[in-house]
Order: C-alpha cells, then structure tokens, then sequence
C-alpha cells in the first residue's frame, strides 16, 4: 500500500537501503530534501553520481582517490620506505589526522575473517607484497585491534618476515585519558602485558 | 586540511548537512556509497532530485504529492465532508496506516507556537478555511498533544465554531507529549473512536 505519491516513495525507498538508516530516519530524510533548497539537493545528488563514478583505489597505496595517486602517495615529503597497514581509507583518514605520521600506507580494504569467509585473496595483499618488491624499511602493521584485525596482522608479518623487513604493529593497550575503570578486561590485560620498562 | 581527495570531502561534506547525520556518519555512508553498484547509485540520486522537483503541495489538502491532488483527495471512495487536520504529511501517513479512516485531510506544515515565532499565518489555515466555504460536515483536529498542537486546536476550534460546522479534537489516548508518527495504530484508532466534540 501507497500512503505516500510515489515519487516520495520511491526516495524513502532508495534511502533507507543505505546502512543505518532505518525507515523512520528515511522517511524524515526524504521530507527534508523535499524542503532543501534545490541547489543544494542538485549537489548532493551530483557529489554522488560524481565520486561513485570518478573514485577508484590509488595506484600505489590502494585507498580511494578521485586521481590516480592518494595524496599522501603523491608528496615528496613523505617517507615512503615505511608503510602502515590499515585496513580501511577511513582508518588511513584517523592516522593522517594526527599530523605526526610520515611514512605511508597500505589500504587493505577489510581484514581475514574465517567466520565471514574472507581470505588473504579478498584483501589487498598482494598489492602490498608487490610493494615490498622496492625499497622498503618498516611495514607497521595497523590493523584494529579485533579478532580479525590480529589475524591479519600475524598473517602479514609471517608473510613478510622471511623477507627481512623489519615488520611491527601498533601496540594496543589502554586509550590515552580513559579511565581503567571503564575500560575491557581484555584491553587491560593486553596493556598489562605490553607494559614497556620506564 | 583535506585528508580525502576532493571528490570523497564533497560528498561527505553534503552528506553531513543532512539532519541527524554528524561527521561521523557522513564519512559512514560516503565509503559504502563509492561501494555501491553505479546503477542503484544513480537511482538514490535521481530519486532525490526528482522528488525535489516534482513535488508540490496538494491543491486540496496541501499534503505532499507530485501530481495535483493526493491519492486520498483523489478518491472518490473517500468521505470528503470529514477533514481530519494535521501538522505533517507523516501524521497523515500514520492515520493512513490505521486503514480505518475514510475522511479526507488537511495538512498544516506546522503548528502555532509564539515561542518559535509561528504564528496562524505561518501555517495552511487559510486554506483550510477556505475549503470550509464547501460542503463539510466534520473537522477533526488532530495535531500532536504537545503545546504547540493544542493551541493550534483551540485556534482553529474558535475559528470554525461560528461557521457551524463540527469540531472535534482526536482523544487524549494520546500520550501527552508524544509525536502521532511514533504511537502505535491501536492507540491511534482509540483515540479516534473517542474524539470529543469541541
């Protein structure tokens, strides 16, 4: 049954295919683009169509960019003999908003997962064993700190190892400022035996 | 500092005018968009111009629609000497949803609230005055039970009241407060069975 024209139907529709975006939250969205001015819905719609289109994986580093190297591939300023390994362009985004970082990195597009059924095949992994053909340094590895993402980070380092770069990985343990109280046994333990000597 | 390539920031930087989708969420679903297959897409995004178009105002009932009257003022199975009177074009869809109102409706966009500076001219009063001047037997009033829809009853209740035509407010089954769009169409149905002449 139609309660709305179907024109608003038809967007309350497409948007609620989106990830977390229920049918309450579509239906508001929906009215709210209705009332947007229409430039501005022009826009929106075209930023769509236009990144979907244009937005492929860089050449070099794997993560998505509108041209043919991400920006951090492109700069000369970087150091590119150390590479971190994430596991999504987003995760790449949080590390880039340090500041701090200068090597590069490795976009792995997701993490080994037995349960899932995802394989080394189904990550970009061979693009980074293509990378250490050249000259690199350090490979940190950066994956989350979940069951996959410490799969994927002893899978790598055995990987690479028998190479002879130098591999790490970014040391999990209590979040700077959290109180331990509210913190996971689990994450507490890991902190307690990564503890470093002072 | 632009830590996407352009393209990616254009999207997220859209996608996060929307209402209720902070910075977060924007990044969330500008990643699956680029995952998306190019056609559904192209679907989401033409839906949304589309609708923003097309869509205009019934002539009658001044709900949403994209052709001149509404499917409910379009009926001729309907009773249109009853109109219900609502703030939104969701409350509409939720009385619909009941499949036990055959009345008509007329859909405020708003409600009087001196707070936010909305007053009986901000409104679709007006018209639905003028739809008045017509063969009308009922008005029943049905904005939320919050302040500003029981004003905006008692607004309308004096204005009708000289032109003899019937007034009723939906029952307070309604829990004072609540928005019509998230109460359940039991709750909705008693409070119409129960409505009380004003």
């Amino acid at each position: 049954m139609e309660y709305y024209s179907g024109q608003i139907t038809k967007l309350i529709e497409e948007l609620s295919r989106l990830p977390g975006i229920g049918a309450k939250s579509a239906q508001r969205l929906a009215f709210h683009i209705i009332s947007m001015p229409e430039e501005q819905v022009d826009r929106l719609a075209s930023s769509m169509t236009e990144a979907r289109r244009n937005i492929r994986y860089c050449k070099e580093c794997c993560t998505l960019t509108d041209q043919e190297l991400c920006p951090v591939c492109r700069s000369a300023g970087r150091d590119h003999k150390t590479i971190m390994v994430v596991e999504t362009p987003r995760d790449y985004v949080a590390y880039e908003k340090t500041g701090r970082y200068d090597g590069v990195y490795h976009v792995l597009h997701g993490a080994i997962s037995p349960m899932l059924g995802i394989g080394p095949g189904d990550i970009k992994l061979k693009e980074l064993m293509q990378r250490l053909q050249g000259d690199v340094n350090e490979v940190i590895i950066a994956t989350n700190s979940s069951l996959e993402g410490e799969t994927t980070a002893m899978y790598i380092s055995k990987l690479i190892k028998p190479t002879g770069i130098k591999v790490s990985r970014i040391a999990s343990g209590v979040p700077v400022g959290g109180d331990l109280e509210n913190i996971d046994e689990v994450t507490l333990l890991r902190a307690l035996e990564g503890r470093i000597e002072l």
